[in-house]
């Protein structure tokens, strides 16, 4: 996690570096810094959020144009102004921003230690600097050779900005893992951990590669290899809107975010579904048709959320392709020899494209010789660079920690590729393509019929505001949902909350069903509709209070559930896009109502780009 | 669930059936009752155990030689004096015991009121028994007669008996889903739901099989098919021994079942692995262990605990043979349409062998052709007798309702059977296959010695009694274990703890980590050691109080963790049976020191009979 922002050219570098790094803030915000060139080298940072180290410096001498910050998610060392960055070197000659997790700091420490350095803080990344220091002097070399020889030395992974107030001129940046992005503009250069900080001031970016160091020294920029050999940077002009990141008149990016689910639903479609023409196509899945069709397995990678939108993906593609799928998790894949062979498929799927986990299961599943497609939100994304073909769900900039638009972006995204691999290899029947086209089209203006309920929903939540637990179940398509839902308000409400599929409930969660417990339950009108209702009762039955989203028109449910919140009818396959919608405003308003900063919540970031 | 119990013979009735709910009193204890055939049908029930009952008939008239019991875990209205069984009909005229649901209950009920019929209950057990005297009064029949036709009218599962006051020497009973057992005695005979009510008087049975109808009247057993044909019973004499079902000294069977695992996991072994001689072999496997060397793919369907050994196996099976594997909930595989091809294996576990949603899976399964293999506890069991092969682990009965030597025993027969393919299929080299068995062999030992750890558990448990929530983490081989570990607190001392993949936690579980979050963390040495250290500094980076579960020798994490638990060194693929122990140990003694009914925990039952 954590953000990285640095500037070098002709304004004057605090407003740059400050404003960038609220922008970063979606990935970490537990402290920030700022390091500026101004005769001396000088270190300001803060415990906290952005803000907190705006005020900070206000009395500050913060000219200069020349410097670097970060806004930090903990991985070692708690969240206090110590451990924030940038960190010094023993000498206080260099200092780091850093971001990623050095996994051999410990042993490194201790030579480091035995060799006369010493440390303030507990983290991984003031080893680092201290190392590059040590290799500068040891060696007698230049920065920049150091930083090169300590890349070296280090296991794990890192985007990393170093100033020295000897080349009170230069930034040395490096990448391994952790995302880095350089802006080039007239005279100035940015580095970035995405593209956000940069386009106020120019459009053009190079997207540093693994192992690639880049010197900006002088006004000239140089890019070495690995090996030290000279890259020749590849230059992309950017599209990314600045007013596609604000907030737009809600209260919460998390709320703008659900609201926009209608309008992300389609985007999501537009251009690869025109049902009056029974057309359905995807760019990205074009040339993989046949391997797709001829799949002997598919495997789903993904963490959190993403991982809910492969279990709905495990049913549709079976359903419909009849190909087995199996859905892991990311972290699990990567260290346990899976199985992959040559006519298996791998989806890796990733809001931001840049999860730790996912992009090494890539690598792994790469190295097996599988085809990798993957499904991003983010436009030239880690994921999306790594895999050999892919499709966006182009929901848009999700900035809400909590992630909801884009959820409803990759279900709709994988629902398109199960028809078509399924169309494709004739599992599944025109006549019922031609339906599920019709039914999928109607999905956003059915959204918006469930956004409709947003006061509803508020009055319940203004009942369970206060609930310490809560369970949610569902069954087949609703499953998954059900995960969701829990997961999105253990995210933001810190209310812990389990998601089950609803026949397991009697193998064990059943135990902490009382009077105190709401429960929800997600029963659509589906085939395991009577199944579901039976689980209902057997909640009623210890006193549990129910909280059920059904479809329109349901006259059993109403006669048991506490609360009844009603989605308007669709067909099974498509259930999920609308039944998380309830689900993702109970969890807001609960969160609203708890005080609970919604769109940061604690210990949380974003995009989760450690391990 | 629920538990039935009938008699009629020579002997007084009462004292039988009331010693009978006591030993099925693991399959639900709601709330229990009583019919009894003496001049007229009296029937007494009372809400809670069966010793409340006992307390209430005690200065009843309960005379008699015939009649039936029931002890229930509640499906359908909660549990209360009225909804207790036995149920009258509006008449009073019959009554029955039923165990299992009626799914189109609802209909019944609203066609029944129409013709005139009273209701007391929310029972679906009432509208069965009113159905009967309705088709009995409609068509002028016999009640045997009434009783076919009603079985024709229902949907659902059901093990029932049914008494009437005009057949004062007729008990008649019949079967769908759920179990039934039929003692035959010299001039008596027994009906119930697993044969340990029964042991004490005869060791003959009958399984009734699926739609058979049994009526015994004046001594004579009649046993007829759906389509009234009457069938030879095939008597099978039974080798259960009473002590094996009895306490030992213990506090709780709960702490009985963990003492016993070091000769359970042996048991599950015996016979079928002799390191000396490289010996390993499966009964169960052998004519099959061609199939599952060429099987395509294994799936395993199970619920609860047994879902979570099922995890244990995908690690093994994969890792040893290199086949892929689904693990999948029972009942969301058997509602879904899943793919299951004719080399393909379903793998089917079940403690009770009763679970009737892996009951339901494996009959799905079989209707696509797979062949079906079982691993189950209780001999003679429903899924036993549904599978075309199996192994019994041989853990012994367990009656604690939480599961803990049934799930190592699980494990240890999963084990051996991964080894088994591995070895067949040449994907286990020689020399590991039988460093492995040798390993495995000494698990008994390091198993007593992790036992050993009672006291030191127990003072840790003492610290985290008063503790809301928790949560449990492992990776790899250990991230099963952390489910299992959650499962079993939440189980008994309704605790809401939640196992997680370690790396997962960082996509939304974080939030819930303050200084009031125990966090369980199952971090033995193996391939992702130094993954799970970096997990241990994020909680820790959260305040959260970290429970480690290391292994002996450790020196690092016992520098970040607030409580460390050493359990002995083994091979990673093993690690499973060594770090359950402790998360057992650590469950049982929170849910005592919190005044828990830890072999009776509210709202669960043994074995889950219904869906």
């Amino acid at each position: 996690m954590c953000g990285i922002v640095a500037y070098v050219g002709h304004r004057e570098a605090c407003p740059i570096i400050i404003k960038g790094l609220k922008r970063l803030e979606y990935r970490g915000y537990d402290s920030a810094g700022i390091a500026l060139m101004n005769g001396d080298l000088n270190v300001y940072k803060k415990k906290g959020k952005v803000a907190d180290l705006e005020a900070f410096i206000s009395d500050k001498d913060v000219h200069g144009n020349i410097g670097m910050g970060h806004t930090r998610w903990a991985t070692h060392g708690e969240p206090n102004d110590v451990n924030a960055h940038p960190h010094y070197s023993s000498s206080r000659n260099i200092a780091i921003i850093h971001n990623g997790i050095i996994e051999n700091y410990a042993a490194l420490k201790t030579l480091l230690i035995s060799k006369g350095h010493t440390f303030q803080s507990e983290t991984d990344s003031e080893v680092f600097i201290n190392l590059i220091e040590d290799i500068r002097i040891n060696n007698n070399c230049t920065l920049v050779e150091a930083v090169r020889l300590a890349l070296h030395e280090v296991v794990g992974a890192y985007a990393i900005v170093v100033l020295s107030k000897d080349d009170p001129n230069q930034l040395v940046a490096a990448r391994k893992g952790s995302p880095l992005v350089l802006g080039i503009g007239k005279g100035e250069y940015f580095l970035a951990s995405d593209a956000t900080p940069i386009i106020e001031y120019t459009n053009e970016v190079v997207y540093l590669k693994d192992y690639e160091l880049a010197v900006i020294k002088d006004g000239e920029l140089d890019i070495r290899s690995k090996e030290d050999i000279k890259q020749t940077p590849y230059i992309q002009h950017l599209e990314l809107t600045l007013d596609s990141i604000e907030k737009g008149g809600y209260e919460h990016f998390m709320l703008k975010e659900i609201f926009e689910q209608p309008r992300s639903i389609m985007d999501s479609m537009r251009g690869r579904m025109i049902v009056e023409s029974n057309h359905l196509m995807m760019g990205g899945i074009r040339e993989f048709e046949n391997k797709f069709a001829n799949a002997e397995r598919i495997l789903i990678v993904a963490c959190g959320t993403s991982w809910h939108a492969g279990l709905v993906a495990e049913y549709l593609i079976e359903d419909f392709a009849r190909i087995p799928v199996e859905v892991e998790y990311a972290s699990e894949f990567r260290y346990r020899n899976p199985i992959v062979r040559e006519r298996d498929i791998v989806i890796a799927i990733s809001q931001s494209g840049e999860t730790a986990d996912t992009l090494a299961a890539i690598e792994l599943a790469k190295s097996k010789g599988a085809t990798i497609f993957g499904i991003c939100n983010v436009v030239g994304s880690s994921i999306a660079r790594a895999t050999d073909a892919g499709a966006y769900t182009h929901a848009g900039p999700e900035i809400g920690v909590a992630s909801t638009k884009a959820f409803t972006a990759q279900v709709t995204v994988l629902t398109l590729i199960s028809m078509i691999i399924g169309s494709k290899r004739g599992t599944l029947e025109t006549s019922k393509l031609h339906q599920l086209m019709a039914e999928l089209e109607n999905i956003p203006a059915k959204v918006e019929q469930a956004l409709a309920l947003d006061e509803q929903i508020k009055r319940i939540a203004a009942q369970y505001q206060d609930a310490t637990n809560f369970i949610y179940l569902g069954r087949g398509y609703n499953y998954p949902v059900a995960l969701e839902g829990a997961l999105k308000l253990k995210e933001i409400s810190y209310i812990h909350a389990e998601g089950y599929p609803a026949a397991e409930m009697k193998h064990g969660p059943i135990a902490l069903i009382d009077e105190q417990m709401p429960v929800v339950v997600i029963a659509t009108k589906d085939s395991s509709y009577e199944k579901i209702v039976s689980n209902i009762q057997e909640v009623r039955a210890r006193k549990g209070k129910v909280i059920a989203v059904v479809t329109e028109g349901d006259t059993t449910i109403p006669t048991m559930a506490d609360h009844v919140i009603e989605v308007p009818e669709t067909s099974e396959h498509l259930a999920p896009l609308l039944s998380v919608i309830p689900l993702q405003l109970l969890s807001y308003h609960i969160a609203v109502m708890r005080g609970c900063n919604v769109d940061q919540p604690r210990n949380l970031a974003k995009s989760v780009t450690v391990e």
